[in-house]
């Protein structure tokens, strides 16, 4: 197998990165890969798209990107040159020559967003990283009554940051599960087709104060009809979130 | 609740220290604890002892120690004013005033040791830190075969490190079990009462040797029988290496 037109899953930790895109204030995810992929081939960067944009300090655990190479490449030569000249902390997992017109935004139908809190008093090194530490007891039932309220086909505009600048502020959640373990962690798992700036880190926040006790879960009805960023909860740390997958259909969303 | 001389759970990342004890080449894991209560109570260094040591990169998810203070503290402030000493990636996850006469090296009558092998030819920057990444594909079922004859009470000098100082070189293995997800990562769960130095880091790297073809599980009671740490395969590196927990018995071990 060998091929100049690639799709790759890859997986990041995304403390030491001011998000996916390049961009001149700091490192990016999108630049190591453009530079990473380049020092391969021995070329300048090679050009990178993936199936959405990430925050600054967002982790993902599978990505789809895509590129071309000015030569064809091995997939076992691929992934390893690749993943030589990327740091530590970004990753190719696996890779497969990209079907006819491939567009990871375009074909994406489906992600799972995940944002981990650990709800208890004492911390936790391996979790830090990756999780949000809130001391305070949560009330899960209440969070979880609450986060059905957010399923469906909604304007999710009380949900989006200010500088969102999707076209359309409708978007469809498939589900938003509440899971516990013993271990005091909570985890506010978002599956939708696609989510605008910001959108889950809102909706974990506005979640959290609906755990606090301070706002009721029927509220939540209303508060997506008032369509005012304003009137939801915290855009929780960046830290805590993460792409966990992207569910690709066989070609481009129709429309 | 309130008491000067307490046990507690402790948890740690290993990567940034020289094992557990306090030494002048690096910073290590007790240094950190007896600067932190330390700084807690307004004195110098406040003695604290383990179940055991811990090597160089080790991790901790459930160590157990045990200190006194010079002035009685509440749970919650001893918990919380010693985390907030120690750096992010040492932490303190519950604590209990101590039992007349207790020292967690007598009374620890259980251990388990985790060695993560991530064995797939994709690196994963999520587990990188705390496992070891081996490309080569390893036969499970061998490792199986090869770990059962390590279960038992034995000498166990051919799994020594040449510096070992303990005046026996017998153990009792409870269990050695070789658990497979599907991302491609192995662990090998050891319980028993007690290990030597490199001790699991030396069965694993056999047990790695066995996966890898390069000797048999039925060669391993006669490399028990041998004594030799030369005839056993390599000593893996610390990072793949967790204490998971330590179980306390009623007083100190008899004898």
């Amino acid at each position: 197998m060998s091929s100049t037109h690639w799709q790759a899953t890859v997986s990041w930790r995304g403390g030491a990165y001011v998000g996916w895109q390049r961009q001149p204030n700091g490192p990016s995810i999108q630049a190591e890969f453009e530079r990473a992929i380049g020092a391969l081939c021995g070329t300048g960067r090679v050009p990178v798209v993936a199936s959405g944009r990430t925050d600054s300090g967002v982790h993902a655990e599978a990505q789809i990107i895509a590129f071309e190479l000015p030569e064809p490449r091995t997939l076992r030569g691929l992934i390893e040159g690749v993943n030589f000249h990327l740091p530590d902390d970004i990753s190719v997992i696996s890779a497969a020559p990209a079907p006819e017109g491939f567009c990871p935004r375009k074909w994406a139908r489906r992600k799972l967003y995940r944002y981990r809190i650990l709800n208890r008093m004492g911390r936790c090194p391996f979790r830090r990283p990756l999780t949000w530490h809130l001391r305070k007891p949560l009330d899960v039932d209440a969070m979880i009554a609450g986060a059905a309220h957010l399923v469906g086909r909604h304007d999710f505009s009380s949900f989006r940051a200010a500088r969102c600048m999707a076209a359309s502020p409708v978007r469809t959640l498939h589900s938003a599960e509440i899971i516990t373990d013993s271990d005091g962690e909570i985890r506010l798992e978002f599956i939708g087709n696609g989510f605008l700036s910001h959108q889950v880190r809102i909706m974990s926040g506005t979640l959290v104060e609906v755990g606090l006790g301070a706002r009721s879960p029927a509220s939540l009805p209303a508060l997506l009809g008032a369509k005012d960023r304003g009137a939801a909860g915290p855009t929780l740390p960046g830290q805590g979130l993460t792409l966990v997958w992207v569910k690709l259909g066989e070609g481009p969303v129709a429309g």
